[in-house]
Formats: structure tokens, sequence, C-alpha cells
């Protein structure tokens, strides 16, 4: 992973600092801004001892003012790889906010800034929004076109894809499944449309084109992005919970990751392009939130962006504004604020219409595999919906569990250096096995599209062959519809569910070992796909039943005649692609909204639901976590789930460092804590404590001897603060005193003492050493804390970091907690 | 308000105590539990100084251990019109948890009661869901009746409503509008179906059974649940904040509420029973959350049994059960983990599938109003869209501040003592302007259907009054419709509009003085129907104007020729619906997809966002709150509003009590705090300090020389616990010392100790005097906390509760910081 800071980055940084303007103005006049206040509407106050009052309020708000006024641009970034501090963050924009109302006044030109300030989330999520969509249909045709391009070409115009190509001809012109002008690559190499010997050519010509796509896609994200590979999923959970890894949202990721994506859909391995379309949907929120310096300086207030860019991700993924906005707040969002829903939909739905309006599929709808359905469903098919859900759960139990153990193989073995390779492989065996069956050779979403559908009379295929009654050709339609699609079965659908099985197996096995190579690869289209193949087949088998026991009083409400049961195989297909993709993932609501956008009615709610309950239950049964946690958890991201509970009954003092330092004798050899005092330390020892550890700050205390707790100092500002003092301030020399008080006591003899009163915190979060864990993780995923302080009557005892956190949950579960990385 | 508390909280108390004895039992075990752990799984807390942490973690969970173990049962219960502590009762009900894990091992029957636990929710969601779907279909079933009885009744069974009534006839013997089944009153008492004097008596006759009705919904209300007044939507939203009002959600006022709702709609006041279901669902979710001690003794956990209850509420009022469940999480919930998402939806979904089967109203449908369309719109039409959006905001601007006028006035003057009068008066006024109206005569859901519906050829109401061309009768059906629903308007349509207008006027003023009075009511539906005859009446100014211009090139697609424009006015009145609806409650997601579920299509979500999006920000423009917000503030209620940021730059300084008082001088002459040290006062004294102060609780520290803090003891534990000890223990006295600490010094001389260690908790929350008030307050809200100790190095200052902050707020907004009641 480190390997990957290089180019994007730098960039990122550059971008960041411009932005930064914007945040230095607004701490310029927080001083007046208080006094304001104090003269103001808060006449009480001046009861109070008003020396002392003025100076506390601003002495205590500088802690904020100065970070922002006194250091060099980049305050407010983090470093690469550490989590960053909510509640800082979200107060510097509270004081932007205030300072830009406070200006409002001075003129035209503030009025606009202010007015532009208001309007800027929006306008910024309006074009995410759009971006989003752009993406999603540039990719979608991109991704048609190549897939196309296996098999064929478009005799007169290349750039066009197999639908296009034929749109232009006039129905006669199309001789079987083919339109003239579409030339498959064996009429154009081997001058025959059909026999063995273009049988051959044809596949020949296929694995080539797969092999090559997958290289390209492969050389693609190694050359450019390595962060372009996978889902991007688990990366964009880690990094909405407040955590910073650079590049992995910038405009090089997004640019492999589209171009990947089309490779890789198109090399006809067995993945999706929806998961990564929430991936590049959050490059295009953070690539735009550096236009609106409220979003692109402020890290808690960018994760507002990229929370209504997964939102949008997921919209233009399955078609599902209100699913994408559930699925951001459910699955990957952090920190949620009900603002933010109100924009994500917008957000969602602006990519949406975009994407409509591009029309990839040239069906009016944004997904291949949309359906509307009329059928009905009766209450006893719930029983082979249960049925489905528990099949779901145990395959998406099966895939995290055999995804998992593979990754780690791959991660510990020396396979891991061989990234190229491994694509090169897997694509092989995809393609050699996958070009014989129909099913798999098929696009994944135009499999879906196939299995969620319905028999109408005008389909022939294997799937499709019931026996039909084609002498009464005068009846009407719906009787037609009714009649194709149940009655009795022929040898097609024998050879179908034949073949159908063998798919089944065939992507159950390869998305395993598929999910994780290095290329671009999202599993929601595969894990449906498993699904939907199951669903099909049970669906038919159920059908068959019913038919064979037509006069069965269990069944009698849903046939007419032996031949006409209204039974929809395609509806338990879409039921089973939902319990598949629920197994693997776990997604409860957004799940059944997804489904129900795609299904596009409330009819089918309730099977939906039922199915994904279940499925949902039987996979947490089998494991409690959900594939993309399961991701972070192997890959060591510091994420502190906030669905787990946390059901120990450990004390703050059995976690802090150092351990129980209360009772002298410092556990496991953990050194001492490193303090400051606030006015007996000189610059020499400030120094030493800072070079003697790595922490990112340090407590400041009244004195060794009365180890009351006075603030709170971050390393980066101390380090800044002396080294600027020691440069440019007169008098001051490693042995000045550094004070963190009001009240210095200036000695003639003594060197000149170094104030810092301003750079501390005077506000730090603390806890008791008898505090619950349970409470603690509480604090630390709700407010979004770094670090908290433990005290005991009021003296410090130890600090409390989220790693800490994170590896007493990991020890508590038995896992290696040194597994937990970065912080 | 408090005259209410009478017969329903006694009642809930007791069910309350009863349910408390799985709570105690859960207590009894946590010592071994936690000796179990500390030899089982964590083998490093070994490392430390043995005894010392063996005590610790006794002791410090013992704090709640003992509130549930030594207390009499009622403990976990607050008392009425109190703040509950969320951080506690989470933490009550993981020990709880963990209790029934542990014991999971001791055989079958503890392995039955650990699976009824995990199912309870479950089941405690379904049975809500379905009593929910219960009383809404039986309510809509007893309104419609009762709203027909108005005009006459089924001269044949009298408990058919008039479609009913006429089911059974043949199409044949109906005779105009009206079936020979139905007979009205002037037929039956004056023996002609028209002519003046029918009109009069019918006329008359409505105006008695309007009159009757009201009485009889006010009565109720005032003799059996005087809670039941209103929409219930402020109050649910203040006890779901984690504030408690006794028989709010009882037994009494769920039926009250129900039989109220039902003669209030019928007596044809300008009010809907939509928002009231929500109230009533939420009764359903209070009462059946005492069958499971999980939720009926936690009142943290109830709140999330009463979060689902909302959605379902939603659910069956607009059949929209995932707008149900983001108007919970939107508009009504405060701490709604993504758990109680998920039941809140299973919650919602089983009360629509309820509802759908009772199908009250006979056409498959959950809603009176709900619509197919299936006509375009064109992208010119969002101007007129945005044109509704802003009279929307105005609307629900005006209509805010206006109704809190009144409720003030009412509040304050005299009129508030007469409910009863003013219940009559407003009813009678309504049924006098209301009758002479055909469109305000109507039901008000009624009104809504036929303004949101479009004009079939078979309509022949005024409204569709278009000129058609009846000698092309062999067109096709699409044409049909097209024609009639846009071609040149009739006189009919002339007075139509004329009829709206008056009853535009009259509703928009009529409600202002009914949303308040003494009966159940509900304002979705008002100003959804104030929305709709606003919106249809822009849309059929737009169609003319389209229709005038159609060779206009900025119309030309819409239109075939003069007399076929695709405009649909029923859809400006849905959006019209919908921007008043917003402006109104400020709603923004839940709206949408409400909306979105009533017209079954994703077709539409664009104009109903952008009206919806206009109103929320021409309402904001001109006042931040909705109108449950504003009912909030009116009465007092504590309440912290998680949406409104907090943005002065106060410091907790500045807002505990005693205030300031670290400078020594007490401010506004607050009393200095009272504290409690942990090992030198005498029982007489510590009573001493309770009797002379009101407070909930005390802090604990070193000395009265030492201000160091130690814990926080709750004022009903340490009553009850000194009570006990001066009762039970011997040798306690006035004069024995209390000790919060371990090491008791034992002198032969002196009287018993009084050991209290086990009440105090040795965790409260702190923070510092420097804490900017913006974060104290995001702590409050993300906490749920009801107090925060206030410290300075280490030294106690003060406190700072709930009330405190919400009088804070107040004041800082100019208002009257005394209006905040309770806590």
């Amino acid at each position: 992973m480190a390997d990957s800071m290089n180019r994007n980055s730098s960039n990122m940084r550059r971008e960041g600092a411009n932005g930064n303007v914007d945040g230095r103005h607004s701490a310029v006049s927080t001083d007046d801004e208080l006094l304001d206040i104090r003269t103001g509407a808060l006449e009480h106050w001046h009861d109070s001892d008003e020396e002392e009052t003025s100076k506390n309020l601003n002495s205590s708000s500088s802690n904020l003012m100065d970070t922002l006024d006194d250091l060099p641009p980049g305050i407010g970034q983090y470093e690469d790889f550490h989590t960053i501090d909510w509640l800082r963050d979200i107060a510097r924009d509270r004081m932007r906010h205030r300072h830009i109302i406070k200006n409002k006044q001075d003129g035209i030109w503030e009025k606009v800034k202010s007015a532009h300030d208001a309007w800027s989330g929006w306008v910024c999520v309006l074009l995410v929004g759009v971006a989003a969509g752009l993406c999603a249909g540039i990719i979608d045709i991109g991704a048609t076109w190549m897939s196309d391009l296996k098999e064929g070409i478009c005799a007169e115009a290349f750039w066009l894809n197999r639908e296009q190509c034929c749109w232009s001809v006039s129905k006669a012109d199309i001789d079987d499944d083919y339109c003239l002008q579409w030339k498959t690559w064996s009429e154009i190499f081997g001058g025959s449309r059909s026999g063995a010997g273009s049988y051959v050519v044809t596949y020949f010509l296929y694995m080539v084109w797969a092999i090559l796509f997958a290289l390209l896609a492969a050389l693609f994200v190694r050359v450019f992005a390595p962060y372009a590979c996978g889902s991007g999923i688990p990366e964009i959970k880690t990094i909405l919970s407040g955590f910073i890894i650079r590049g992995y949202l910038g405009k090089w990721t997004l640019l492999t990751k589209s171009v990947g994506m089309m490779l890789a859909v198109s090399a006809g391995l067995s993945l999706g392009k929806e998961g990564p379309f929430v991936h590049v949907a959050s490059c295009c929120g953070n690539i735009f939130s550096y236009l609106f310096p409220k979003y692109g300086t402020n890290e808690a207030k960018k994760r507002e962006i990229l929370s209504a860019a997964s939102a949008a991700g997921v919209s233009v993924a399955f078609g599902a504004p209100i699913g994408g906005v559930l699925f951001s707040l459910e699955e990957v969002s952090y920190y949620f604020p009900l603002k933010t829903l109100w924009r994500s939909f917008f957000c969602a739905l602006a990519a949406a219409f975009v994407l409509r309006s591009i029309n990839p599929f040239g069906n009016d709808h944004l997904v291949m595999f949309y359906v509307e359905y009329n059928e009905p469903w009766y209450i006893q098919e719930l029983i082979p919906f249960v049925l489905i859900g528990v099949l779901g759960g145990l395959y998406g139990s099966f895939f995290i569990k055999a995804n998992i153990a593979w990754c780690r193989y791959r991660k510990n073995s020396r396979l891991g250096n061989y990234p190229i390779i491994e694509v090169l492989v897997v694509t092989f065996v995809t393609a050699l096995l996958s070009y014989p069956n129909q099913y798999t050779r098929l696009n994944t979403s135009e499999l879906i599209r196939m299995l969620v559908g319905r028999c109408g009379p005008e389909d022939d295929t294997d799937l499709c062959d019931y026996k039909r009654n084609y002498s009464s050709h005068q009846m009407n339609e719906t009787y037609l519809k009714s009649m194709t699609s149940s009655t009795v079965i022929g040898d097609g659908v024998y050879k179908a569910l034949w073949m159908l099985a063998l798919a089944l197996v065939f992507k159950g096995i390869i998305t395993i070992f598929t999910f994780g190579i290095k290329i671009p690869s999202g599993l929601f289209i595969p894990s449906m796909a498993v699904g939907a193949i199951m669903g099909r087949m049970i669906g038919i088998g159920v059908e068959q039943i019913v038919v064979a026991n037509h006069d069965n009083p269990f069944f009698e409400n849903m046939c007419e005649s032996k031949q006409f049961c209204r039974i929809t195989p395609g509806l338990y297909a879409m039921v089973g692609a939902a319990a598949a993709l629920g197994g693997v993932t776990r997604m409860t609501v957004s799940l059944v909204v997804i489904m129900f956008e795609l299904t596009g009615g409330l009819q089918y709610i309730v099977p939906l639901m039922v199915a994904s309950m279940t499925s949902k239950w039987v996979g947490d049964a089998l494991g409690k976590e959900g594939i993309y946690d399961a991701h972070i958890q192997l890959n060591g991201y510091p994420y502190l789930d906030s669905k787990e509970e946390f059901t120990h009954t450990t004390l703050a003092s059995d976690v802090m460092r150092p351990r129980c330092a209360r009772y002298g004798s410092a556990v496991r050899n953990d050194p001492p804590l490193s303090v400051i005092t606030q006015d007996s330390m000189t610059v020499e020892e400030v120094e030493h404590v800072m070079k003697s550890t790595s922490h990112n700050g340090f407590p400041v205390i009244v004195s060794r001897e009365s180890q009351y707790l006075v603030g709170f100092v971050l390393r980066r500002d101390l380090n800044l603060a002396i080294s600027n003092a020691l440069k440019l301030q007169d008098g001051i020399v490693y042995n000045s005193i550094v004070y963190f008080t009001n009240h210095v006591t200036e000695n003639p003899n003594d060197p000149a003492p170094l104030k810092l009163r301003k750079i501390i915190d005077m506000a730090p979060v603390t806890i008791t050493d008898q505090t619950p864990m349970e409470m603690v993780v509480e604090m630390f995923r709700k407010l979004g804390l770094r670090q908290t302080l433990v005290t005991h009557k009021g003296r410090l005892l130890g600090i409390l970091t989220k790693k800490d956190v994170l590896r007493h949950i990991a020890h508590l579960e038995n896992q290696d907690p040194e597994s937990i990385l970065f912080n």
C-alpha cells in the first residue's frame, strides 16, 4: 500500500495547500468576534469578573484560532495514514462559518462570498452527481462496446456495439440472431459464420481478446494507480470513518479505475462494475470538493461530500437513487448528519438523471436488468423464498470465508509478488471455461437480465422452451402470456437447467479467485448472478412441482388448469439475487430498497424482504462480518465498526497506556507516560520528550508532583512553535522555560520565557480510569475522537487512542492486536 | 399538561414494576461474570497488581449492578417529566445481555430464554406493525362510515358506508350519482331527494351531525385522555429524544385517540388522521414493549421500538413503508442505530401488509389518493413547479406563524379554559361554510384524490369540463385520454376554479384555528389539500397558457395540435401537495419518498424534488422551524434539536451552575455547588445537603479543601441507601460518617461508618471549563447525556445539565430561558 503514495498524494497536497487560504482568513478576526458577542447580546457576562473572563475567552478559543493563524499552510491537513479528529475539524468549520456570517455586513463582495459559501454544498454535490452520471454513462457504453468486440465488429462503423450496429438496418435484414452489418471474427478471418472451424476461431479470438483486455487493465493499475484495484468499498468505508489515504480518491485513480473497469468487464471476468462505481463517484466527490475550500480543506466536511458521492455511485449502478442514499447511510458512511441525507439524495438523483439522459442501454432504464413484473405471487411461495434465503446466506458465508482465506494466502505467500501473472491466469481459466457455456459466455449483467425476465410468447431460448398450444392464436394477450410462462416443460429447459448448474458452480468458484486480483472488480453483479441462477433453478423446480400437483388443495389457487399455473421463475431469480447479495454483503434496508427500485413495484417487497432477512440471519449465524468488513480486517485498516456492539466488561484503565500506571508498576514494560509540565520545563527538555517518543501529542500537567491535567498539545504544533521561536524570537534559547500558563514569572537573570499558552487545547476530552470500555467505545464512535486522556480524581493517569481501542477489541476477539496498522 | 398524569401513569407504573423482575435477575451474577472474564480470556490482567485490579473491577461495575440489585423495584424507571440518561440505560441493557449470554450454558430453559431475548425485538415490532395496521384499518373504515352518515344512511344495512351499500346493487339501479339503497336524510325526513327543502334539511342535518361528532370527540378527550388531542408528533419527538411523559402512549390514549380521530374526521373539520396515526402506532409500540422486559423496563431500548412504531404509523397513513422509515429517521427519532432501521422497515412493512389485507378503501391501495400516472412531464414545466414550491414555502411559513400566534393567544388568554366550546365553535363555522362548496363538503382525502386525478373520458364533473369532440368515437383509448385531458376549457372549469379559490382561502384559514383545538387532529392532509388546490389551479392555468400558445416554439414539444397539449393538472396538484406539506413540516427526503410511493413511479421524482426543495428553502429563509419544532418550543418541552447547529462561541464556564465559581464570586446569586465529600460528611450533613436542594444528583469530591472529583451520586440512590441503612443496618446513626471510598478508617469510639462506595458512579462524564459550548452541545446530543460535570485542572467547578443547555440556547436566541419546562 505504501508504494502508492507517490504521484497522487503530492498532487493532492498541493491542492490542499491552495485551498487553505480561506482557512487562514477565517481565523484572523476571532478575537474581535468574541469581544463582539461579549459586548453585545450576552450582557450577563459583564456581571462576572471582566478582566478574567475576557482573558479566558480569548485564550480558550485561541486554541483553534492559532492552529489556523500562527502555523504555516498545510494545517488542518493530516499526514498520510493518520486518523482525523472530527471534533476539531467540525469546530474549525463552525468558526469559519461564524466568520463569514459576521463579515456579511461588510459589503457586497462579502455578501456574495457568504452566498457562495451557503450554496457551495449544493453546487458541489450537483457537480459530483453530474460527473458520476457521466462517468457511469461512459463506462457503460465503453464496456458494452468492448464486450461485443470480443465476438465481432460492426463492419460499417467500428465504434458501434452490436445493438447499435443493428439498429440502422431494418428488421428484414436480420438473419437469425445476427444482423448482416455485424461481422463475427470467424466471418472476417474464416469467411463462415457457423461450423466447427468458425467455432474454434471465435473461441480462440474470444480468449485472445479477454487476455489482452485483462493484461491492459492489470498494467494500467500497476503503472498508473495501484489504488484502482478491487472494489474500493472497504477502503472508502475506512476513509469515511476518518482515516486519511492520500491518492486513494485522486484523479489518477479515477481515470485508471474507469478505464480498467471497462477492460476488466469486457475481459469477461466474473466481476461487476457496480461496486467500483462507488469508488469512481467518490473520486469525483473528492476532486470536486477541492473547488470549494469549505470542503477541500476540512477533512470532516469533505466526508459529507464523499457520503453523497457514494450514494450517487450506487444510484447510477442500479438506477436506484433512494437505495443509493440508504446504502450510503447503512453501509458506507460513518458520520451522517441529516443535512447530508438530503444532499446525498439530491446528488444521487442528479447522477441518475444524467445517466438517464445518456441512456447507455437504449431502453430508458439505468440498469440492464431492470424488470417490471405484473405477475402475482402467492403466500405459499414464501416457503421456497425462505429456502432461497437460507441458500443465499450459506453461499454468502462460504464465499466470504473462502475469499478471505485465498486473499490471506495471497498476502502471505509469494503469489502476491506476481499480480499480473495472477490476473492473466485467472482470465485464461475464466475465458477457457466460460465460452463453451452460453450462460457464462454472456456478459454477467445480460445473464441476470435473462434470468430475471419472464418467458414471453416470443422467447425461443432453451430457458423458455415450454410446450405451447399454437392452435389457439386468437386468444387474448394476457391469456397467452400466462400460458407461455407456465406450461409443461420442454427438453430445452432440461438442457438449460444442466447448463445453469454448471454455470452456478463455475461462477461460484471463480468469483472467489477473482475478487481480490489487482484489477478493478466489484462483486455485486457476480453475487447476484450466482443468486439469480440458483433462484431461477429453484423457480423452475417449484413450477414443475406445482404443475405436477395442480389439483392438490395446497396449490389450487395458483393454477387454472394443469397447463396454466401462475409461477414466475424470473421472480425467484430476482429473490435469489437479493438473497445471495445479502449473504455476501449483509446489507439490509438498502438491499431491499435497491431490489424494489429494480423491480419497479411495491408488490414484491415482501418476498424480497423475507429472502434477504433469512439470508442475513443465516449468514450472521455462521460469521458476523460482511465481505467488506472482512476485507477491512484482513487489511488491518483502523476501522472502528459502528454496528458491532462492544460487549465486554473491561475498563479504561485496562486499555490505556501506560497500563495501570497508578500502581507504580508499569505493566508489559510500557514506558511511562510522556508529559509536559505547564511551567517548569526548558525548551531542551521539551524537545527531548518529543524526540524520545513518536506520539502525536502530549498531555500538559501542572507539575511532576501534582499531575493534574491542564491540556493537550499536538506534537506538530509544539514542534513548529518551538522551531519558529528559536529562529525568530529574541532571547529564546534552549534553556528558556516553556510556559503554558497565563502568569509568567519573568526573572531578569533567566533567559526569556517561551509562552506557548496559545497552542494548547484547554478542552481535551477526558474520562476516568473507571469508565467501562463500552462507554469509551461509544464516545470514540459518536464523537469521532482520536484520543482521550484518562484521569483518576483529577490526576492524569494515561492516554487512550483509537488504535489502543482497536487493538483491545482485536485482543478480546482473540485476533492478533498487531494486525491493526497505521493510526 | 399536568392534569393528565392521573389514570394512565399509575397504570403504566404498575406494568413497569412487573417487568422489572428480569432486570433484577440480570444483575445478580455480575460479580462472577467479571471474575470469569478475568480468569479467562484476558490473561494479561494477571500481570498487574491482582488484588487491586480485582477490587477495582468489582467496585467499578458495581455502580450499575447495585442500582439494580440493592434498590427496590422501580429502578430504571424515571419520574414523570424527567430526562432519561441514555448512557446508563444502554449500559444496563448490555449488562442484561451479557448475563443472558453467560447463562446460556446452564440448560435448556436458559437457552430458550436466550432465544426469546434475541427474537423479542423482532417479535415486538411484528406485533406493533400488525396492531398499527389493524388500528389504521379500523379507523379508516369507521371514519368513512361516519362521514357518510352525515349525508345519509344505508337503508338495508346501516353498518355499510355508501360505497359498500351500493356495491350490492347492480349498475342499472344506480340513479344519477346515488344508488337507491342509499337514503339521504332529506329522503328519509322530507321524502324528496332534490329541491330547496331537501337542501335545507340536508344542510341542517349535516351540521347537526358534525357538531355531535365534534362534541363527542372533545368529550372523550376531556374525560378519558387529555393527551389524545393534537397530532402528537411534537410530543413523540420529545419523548424519543429522551423525555418521560407518563400516559402519553398509554392504552387510554390509544383508545381515545382512535375513536376521537374517527369522530373528528367525520365531523368534517379541516384535519387529517395521518399525523395521529403516528401517535396511535407509538401507543401500540409502548403497550407491546411491556410484553418484553428488555424493552419495557429500559427507557432507552423502548425508544427503539417507538422509532419503529412511528415508521409504521406513516407507513399506514400513506401506504409508504420506505417513506415511513425515512420519516422516523429524519423527523421523529433521535437515537437511531442501524439495527433499528432494519427493524423499523420490517415493522412498517408488516403494518402496510396488514392494512392491505383489510383493504379499507376497497381499491387495493392503502391510501385514498394513491395515483398511478403515466403522462410525461416536460423540462419547461420545471418553471411552474418552482413557482409552486415558492408558494408552498410561503404558505408553510405563514401557516406556522399564524398557528403559533393563535396557539400562544389561546395559552395565555381565557380562551384556553373553554376547550369544548372552542371545538364546537370551530366545528360550527367549518360546517356552516364548507357545506355549500362541493369541494370543501367532501372529505379532505377525497378532495385530494379528485384534485390529483386526471380527467378521464368518463369524468363529467365541473373540474373536467373540457370541450370534447364526441364525433370521433372510434378513436383509440390513448388518443381519447390525451384529448380529454387537454382540450379547450368549458364553463364548468371556470366555475370549478372559482369554487376552488374559495375552498383554498377557507381551508387555508380554518386550518390555522383547527390545529391545536383539543381533539385529535393531524395536519398532513389539510396542508396537502391546500397545496393540491393551489397546484391544480396553477396546473389549469399553465394548461390554458400552453393551449393558447401551442405554436410558440417554447411549448411546441408539448402539443400535438391546439386541442392536444399534454399537461396534467393532476400532477401539479400532487406537486403542490408536496410543496405545501414541505413548507409546513420542513420534511425533506421522507417527503419526496412518501410522494414517490404515492405516485407509484420514479418518473415524477424530479418535479417533486424541485418543488419540495424550493419550498423548504423559501420556508427556511422566513423562519427556520417546522411546525412540530415550533410547537415543541411553544410548549417548552426540553428538546435538544439535533438538526439546528449551535453557532455561538460561549464556553462551558458561561453556562454551568454555579456561574464562574472559580473566581469566588457567585454570579446572579447562584447558590454554591452542592457537593458531598468522599469520607468526611456525616449522615446528617448529607441529608441536609439533599434537603436544601432539589438536584437530581450530587458530585462527590475528595474534600472541601481539595475539590477533586471522585464521582457522581444520584439523589434517588443516596436517599434510598441512607434510609435503608438507618432502618436496617446496626450502628448507623445520624452521626455516622458516610464513606464513598474503599479504605474506611474505623474508630471504635465513633459510630459505625456508612459505606456507600457501591452507589456512586465512578465514571461521570466531565468536561473542562474551557470547552466550547458547541462541543458540549454535541456531546449532549450524541451521547444522550443528562448532565456533565465541569472541572478545571482536575478541580470540580460546577455542573451543567441538559436544562442549562436548553436555557442557554433559548437565551442566545433572545427567547425567554424560563420557557423551558421540566427536566
